[in-house]
């Protein structure tokens, strides 16, 4: 039986008359679009320019909802009550769905963004709130968690769909969090090494952390940023070996 | 044959710590709630709630978007390509439903806010963007226009779902339109001659403006504003009297 | 030597269509006005009135910088590096500075906003940070700090001029921080019960705990807070009650 | 006697994440930069690197106020009370002498920006408004106006300092209001074109305009804009064809 893998980005992060990403060659490559929803990035017009991209392309579509705080891109911790979260993501997961019906396409998963994610992957009980308010919206969503994290922990206990993802261009702890970004090494640049490393960790089937460890993991989906220099060049370079390991690249199926 | 009348009022406009009007109390008279979406007014925790205090009462939901100007409470035209003003407005759709699914209920109807409703009642163009827009996302919602104006030129091209609107606290101009509220006379305080005026109204079929001119209309909802000290008198008066002259109020059919 | 002291409150909390507090009753009991910048509550149409009727009582001019968090108020600690920390309140106190200005006053003090006072309370180097980055414009400014706690610590190690306050209306815990308002008697609400306390710890130079622990402080001036229902009924009460007691009640020197 | 001449340019225009301009090789060529005060673009952090910038490299500092629409880049009109955008201007110029005074600097001038500019330019009253706010806040500020424009005549009638630009890269309309950016040729994106255009304007003391009608003009400042991909071409072009003709390049007298 063939092993078969869905490629995820982060797209629709520009902003007004700012650019992020090269989206247009992302979606050339991806399977699934993780759509930033206007809080910590993108906006009405460039969620529905991406949706649009999206549908014609062939991508899956995600809402990918984060802190309310543009100029920290949601990458600072922000503490509000649980039931705020969960209206924030309610909203920015409606706001989706409505430029996903506008495009004729639909959203089709849900992935947090950011410190939200990051924060989900530590607490339980924050994961199952978010996760929570988005199946009260779309109860048929699927939910992209990070393997063997508390996201993970936190989907199992509410026996929604859900699916596996691992980072194609991130170091891993030996709990399965990642590397703080402001730890050197935490971010792979170099497109060979990813693409190595992550067709290595598929074959597997497991999370091969910076010290080596290997982690047991299902792996349903890689997670390609779209926001660095290199961030094209490392998707292709994953796309393609992952091809030449005779792994099958294809939209997870919900 | 009954007449019969729909009743609605803009909702769920406090924001943060901030409260504006008496939404517990309208949800009592009104028979549908059109509900700040988050970018003139509103925040997500004040949706969310409006939206279940909306369902607990049998009120129908409505979207009612604005401009993205919080600070200026969308009172303040701005000007911006349509196809920016159509996103903003799917956008805030979008969010609407979602909180209205997780609520219990659904969006059944969509009005513009403040500048933007005083521009589409002036700009047959701009009207039919905004109501494609809503209808882009949601086929089936009843666009609820003021009556006599461009909206209602827009959705009778349109050839979609609509309600008819008279302001029960607004003295109208000879064309139909609302005198501006910066002149004198222009909101009306007086719960008893609101009352009596909008029975009037409504019995003739017809707006009777400041200057005592009648212009045959549809009359299908009274709008009863929330926001000013009186709001609360006058929506009683305006209930009260219609069902003295043997109007019935009720929600209004989709 | 009569004992004098200055009390102080929060305002210029409204924003927009929005109203907070009673500034104009609390203008004619205070000495000196903690003024919100904008981030968190506050924009600049309501901070320009504010100065202004803070020149027109003869109040001092506090500004009253916080988190970017309008919708939570400023009430939820939100993690970002220091220098950002630092241009925020550099660009805060900028605008207040203006404002002052084109009213004919100026800006005498600093005072940090909800969840960033809570955090320079127990942070050494983030308060330290925050007051470095306000000498940095305002190198004359006093500093207004939470006696007793890190806020205290930071201004004797940068040897700038500052303040030291109590709270009229809150409970303290035995290290002198303010109890969680999520604690029932965290927030004191009634009037009478807050003058006699306050009089009571002016009077013997020392904070009294919820615990009754008495603490020695140097207590400059006296915060009421403008954002409750009794905020101007306690002003009056703590306004008498000190000087039944012989307390002066003035703007303190700078 | 030498002909002497400004180079200004707008700058930190980045906001969050997102890059905008190169700011620092423009920083090598203008003798002015307007910096954008956080409302149309720029944030607390860009606003500070940008005047660090601009000290070091002995380039004049001024706060480049807009409307508070980021997603619009300022550039959409915004309809407001003049009360409203006096206070907006006195609030953006306060946060730029804030950051100015931390970074060793001076705030020496001011220029509106976008759909602001542009509707200043056409309406005295406006202009007036905008102008009287900034000196209520900065009495010796010099004011860039759009030269020949009614942004001259209301500096003119206020009798206050100010420096008269013409654009570099923007065609004239005969009134001499810049052609509209939708409008073909109204951007110059040949660097060389742009150079050999603005000396000749700057030697024949006129503007020239798209129709090659000349209209005399006081030039103390050439407008060189930071945000096309060209910018720094067109900048060094007219940097490079003003010295050959014999003009002297140096930042304007205060």
């Amino acid at each position: 039986m063939t092993l078969t893998v869905d490629l995820n980005a982060d797209m629709g992060e520009s902003f007004g008359p700012w650019r992020m990403g090269d989206d247009a060659a992302l979606l050339k490559i991806v399977t699934s679009a993780n759509i930033a929803c206007g809080f910590h990035a993108g906006d009405a017009d460039v969620m529905m320019a991406t949706m649009r991209g999206a549908v014609e392309n062939g991508v899956g579509i995600g809402a990918h909802p984060g802190y309310a705080d543009l100029q920290g891109f949601g990458r600072h911790r922000m503490q509000m009550p649980h039931s705020t979260l969960q209206n924030q993501i309610r909203y920015q997961i409606g706001a989706a769905q409505a430029m996903a019906q506008a495009a004729g396409g639909q959203v089709r998963h849900l992935k947090l963004h950011g410190a939200l994610a990051n924060t989900a992957a530590e607490d339980f009980e924050l994961a199952t709130a978010c996760y929570e308010a988005a199946l009260s919206v779309a109860p048929d969503i699927a939910i992209m968690v990070l393997a063997a994290t508390e996201q993970q922990a936190a989907v199992r206990a509410l026996g929604c769909k859900f699916v596996c993802e691992i980072f194609a261009d991130r170091a891993y702890n030996d709990d399965a969090t990642l590397v703080d970004r402001t730890i050197p090494g935490a971010v792979i640049h170099d497109a060979a090494l990813a693409g190595k490393r992550i067709t290595d960790m598929v074959l597997r089937r497991a999370i091969v952390t910076a010290s080596g460890k290997e982690i047991p993991t299902q792996i349903d989906t890689i997670c390609l940023h779209g926001d660095t220099a290199e961030a094209v060049d490392i998707a292709r370079a994953v796309h393609a070996d992952l091809q030449a390991a005779g792994v099958s690249v294809t939209k997870f199926p919900v």
